[in-house]
């Protein structure tokens, strides 16, 4: 929702004081809205741009050289007055005509319109470009609403005036844009005005609202919700059904968050957008992916294509400067980078013949790892359910991502390897795909464990598992840089290693005294419920964390009690 | 929430994905993040920056020339392993060394760590900067995290960089950065990850989370909801208690949204925050406001300031051409332009003395305004309500903006003007103020009635009446273009029109002929509640606003009926 204001009633002042503060070096605030500041090489006709507030970047965020001359800016999804819409108009003229463009709401036609007229009395000759995008609002394009489609129309108004076109020219650009462009949308969820304890309007749960445009207006129907190659097909089919007759196949296109559908959603979404358009035979010109034209905080997106002639794609791609949006084609050197034309990698390194009890010992490790594959996806989502408490819940999927490129990394390693070496390569694996902290901590420690094992030894003996062990606690305890009662995975490891390594120098074989060792772990990651958790971990709930054991240590003993049973 | 997705566990790839398509004609992908292809003039050390996903544009829409020259991308707000680490700097790597840049947290700090090391075995020289602005996580410098502080961190490693320094001091360069940057940050509401039900975390409801981290780690404190002026004063009080030693008064500064803290928001924090730096001695040097390190779905801000030297403010203002940030100093001409120095009004229009009579008539139109004012401000809310059913819920603020600009535009106007001079200035008043489609057609259409009163006329009939409602009444259908029935304020006006004509053509009074037709026009008000509302209403809730009346039918007929005791 909307939650910083001070007096609702004057958001819209107040933001745009905030606004104009901020690029006070290029805009200047004029009654009813901004006006860019750039000096022109010689006088443009000037694109005025405009409607209520509550759209950032549209309409003001879009003010600058190749791009609008000005911004008329109304009061939240409010149409700007005519007078407003005059005095930035006034302001913008060069001397060579003002065109208003605007998305088509009744409104914004009748104050632009009104505008259009008084600027004419004053000798200002003065036209509208409406925008009528959004297929899904109407079947007759003059009565559909403008959406994210303004943007393309206000960029080819903006590059054929920065080209120096007369007014005629200019207006007959943005019509042809506007012809051109097609957009559909969907919301997720509503937004909330400045001041509102309520959302504008709702989208039932698990729905998406599609059709609905920028201020929550009548869509085609609510639908269940889709996953985003889903949505990308919907897209692509319903736009691609709309294009207008005979257009070719070079496309710019727009996928428009509309203000809490985020980037690497939007990203996601592209992906499958874009792969579908190439199916088809079309090649996108510039895509833009991101928040153009948003409405506060709703949830959704929108896709626009606007099919491309030569000026059409001229004006498309052509260098623009505003607060929002950036095109500066010499600022991105053309040519590829010499040095990252070759891919490097790091040497693979040959694996040794390993002697027999490292070969057979190897085979244990590899029986053992594809067991607590086994276990970990039996019990991660436990493992989550406990994690969620006090942490981000993940940790059963990080560990069982884990042990799942240990055991494939292990499957690659030669026969002929040694345990040192097929524990190296799981740690690495397991480091490498979980990622994380919890990931790196357990691929580095096998790794630590595999560096005291001799492949080539003759045999091993129990204290060789007790020197494997420790190494395991000691890189942990390195790098992660916790203690015994901190409520982490060393709470069930330190006691683990203590009772083993005391059970082996009493002379226990490794099976008795992994086997009780193992109990002692499980003992103690119970007893973690009673700790606080460390400082630092993901969510300080405390209180609520108080009466639950550390995910960690109970995976740890988990996994120590299943490898007891391998021993006997 | 996280919305759109297809496998959770693949999100962070696939987003990936649908980004390289986006920016092929700049970036590769390379195992584990992505690569600057721009070809460099020389070669440059390499900036590396990295984390979890989740924070774009931090850090893939952060690569191009000028900042980082890799990105390396962890899973959703979990570190990238070593490993991938390893490649993007190799692939990254020009062959002078490469800086891993990122912020403090365990996870990036160990994965990266290491990476340093496997890198240096390799040949290559790698060093880590890392950033800690967030001086709610900790009172020890070096233990802070690393939040919207990254980013001046990165631009001025990156811009270090692009000078051709050796890595010795680019690495001093950032270590200095980072000594010089500071930032505190709130959070409204927590984040989902994708394919989770619920938010990672949450901020009681009316509360703002002090000094919360950029996944929810632990802050200071929750506090009661602030005002943006009041949050504004707080970012700036702790934030300049926070100042590095010695330091003097140019600042660089981000206002940072961390994804559904909205643009406008932003821009009205800024307003505030700006001004206070101002007063207290404080150059701000291109200040940024937007999204540049976000967090999921996460609603919040938080203020950075980069305290500068020549060497800091010289780095920050260096061009960068990046997805997400672009500064092309020369793509912004210079100087003011010409034509918008002079600001260019409307000829104040002389208003000539009307007769005895319009001056009357103008008094009589005065005292009504004033006395609407006093209505509409006692039937605001009640109209508000109406309107939420079928509408967006500001009927009731939009008349009273409109009134209250009518009255005070009229009490300009000179006393020796007549009925038409003073309607006029009222109804652009109301134009101007209240906005969006009910302010252009109220304020048109008593334009419209001022159009046929002659200010010189010797008196007034009841037909003068008549024929100002008529036009009125034309008016807005000529503009608003909708049919009684429409459920509009047209199902009242049209039938008091019809009425207050017929009894004065039957030779009634007016007084009794307007007070007998606005009681008609209250039932046909009251009526309205049968009819659907007219396409294109703000929200189509159409079987919840039948059975409530429409909102402008029955302001219309208040109105109507008020000015029924004026006449009397």
């Amino acid at each position: 929702m909307t939650t910083l204001y001070n007096d609702p009633s004057t958001f819209m002042e107040d933001q745009l004081a905030g606004f104009l503060d901020a690029y006070a070096d290029r805009l200047r605030g004029v009654e009813g809205g901004v006006v860019s500041t750039a000096p022109q090489d010689s006088p443009e006709v000037a694109v005025v741009v405009g409607g209520g507030s509550g759209h950032y970047p549209a309409f003001s965020g879009l003010v600058g050289p190749g791009l609008a001359h000005g911004a008329v800016v109304g009061n939240i999804f409010t149409s700007p007055s005519a007078s407003r819409a005059c005095t930035v108009g006034r302001a913008a003229d060069a001397g060579r005509g003002v065109i208003f463009t605007f998305g088509n709401y009744a409104g914004d036609v009748m104050n632009f319109g009104l505008a259009t007229q008084r600027l004419a009395a004053e000798g200002i000759d003065a036209r509208v470009v409406v925008v009528t995008d959004d297929i899904a609002s109407a079947d007759e394009p003059e009565k559909r609403r403008g959406i994210a489609g303004d943007f393309t129309v206000f960029k080819v108004l903006g590059a054929a005036a920065a080209e120096g076109l007369d007014i005629d020219a200019v207006e007959a650009a943005g019509q042809h844009a506007n012809a051109m462009t097609r957009t559909l949308g969907v919301a997720f969820s509503g937004c909330t005005m400045p001041g509102s304890e309520e959302p504008l309007f709702e989208v039932p749960e698990g729905h998406l609202g599609l059709g609905l445009g920028i201020h929550g207006e009548p869509g085609i129907e609510d639908v269940p919700m889709l996953s985003a190659d889903q949505l990308a097909e919907l897209f692509v089919e319903r736009v691609l059904t709309e294009a207008p007759e005979g257009a070719g196949r070079r496309v710019a296109a727009i996928l428009n968050g509309l203000g809490t559908t985020k980037y690497e959603e939007l990203f996601l979404v592209w992906g499958r957008v874009s792969a579908l358009l190439r199916d088809r035979g079309y090649e996108v010109v510039q895509p833009e992916i991101g928040e153009l034209v948003t409405s506060l905080d709703m949830g959704g997106c929108s896709l626009t294509l606007m099919w491309l002639d030569e000026d059409l794609e001229r004006w498309w791609t052509a260098d623009a400067y505003t607060p929002a949006f950036k095109r500066v084609a010499s600022a991105l050197p053309v040519g590829t980078a010499d040095h990252t034309a070759v891919e490097t990698t790091s040497a693979a390194t040959e694996i040794p013949a390993a002697g027999e009890a490292g070969r057979a010992l190897a085979g244990q490790v590899r029986a053992v790892v594809s067991d607590l594959a086994v276990l970990l996806e039996e019990k991660s989502g436990e493992l989550g359910r406990i994690d969620a408490v006090a942490g981000d819940g993940d940790h059963g999927r990080g560990m069982l991502r884990g042990i799942t490129a240990a055991q494939a990394a292990i499957a690659e390693v030669p026969d002929h390897a040694g345990a040192a070496a097929v524990l190296r390569a799981g740690g690495r694996a397991w480091a490498d795909d979980a990622g994380g902290t919890s990931g790196v901590l357990w691929g580095a420690d096998q790794e630590a464990a595999a560096g005291t094992l001799d492949d080539a030894a003759a045999s091993y003996a129990a204290e060789d598992a007790v020197a494997a062990v420790q190494a395991f606690q000691d890189s942990m305890q390195q790098l992660g840089r916790a203690q015994v009662g901190d409520k982490t995975l060393l709470d069930s490891l330190v006691p683990f290693v203590d009772a083993l390594s005391a059970a082996v120098a009493g002379g226990a074989s490794l099976a008795d005294a992994w086997s009780s060792a193992s109990a002692e772990a499980a003992k103690a990651a119970e007893a973690t419920q009673d700790l606080r958790p460390a400082v630092g971990r993901a969510r300080p709930l405390a209180e609520k964390s108080l009466g639950t054991p550390d995910a960690g240590a109970v995976s740890m003993a988990m996994i120590l009690g299943r490898i007891a049973e391998h021993l006997r």
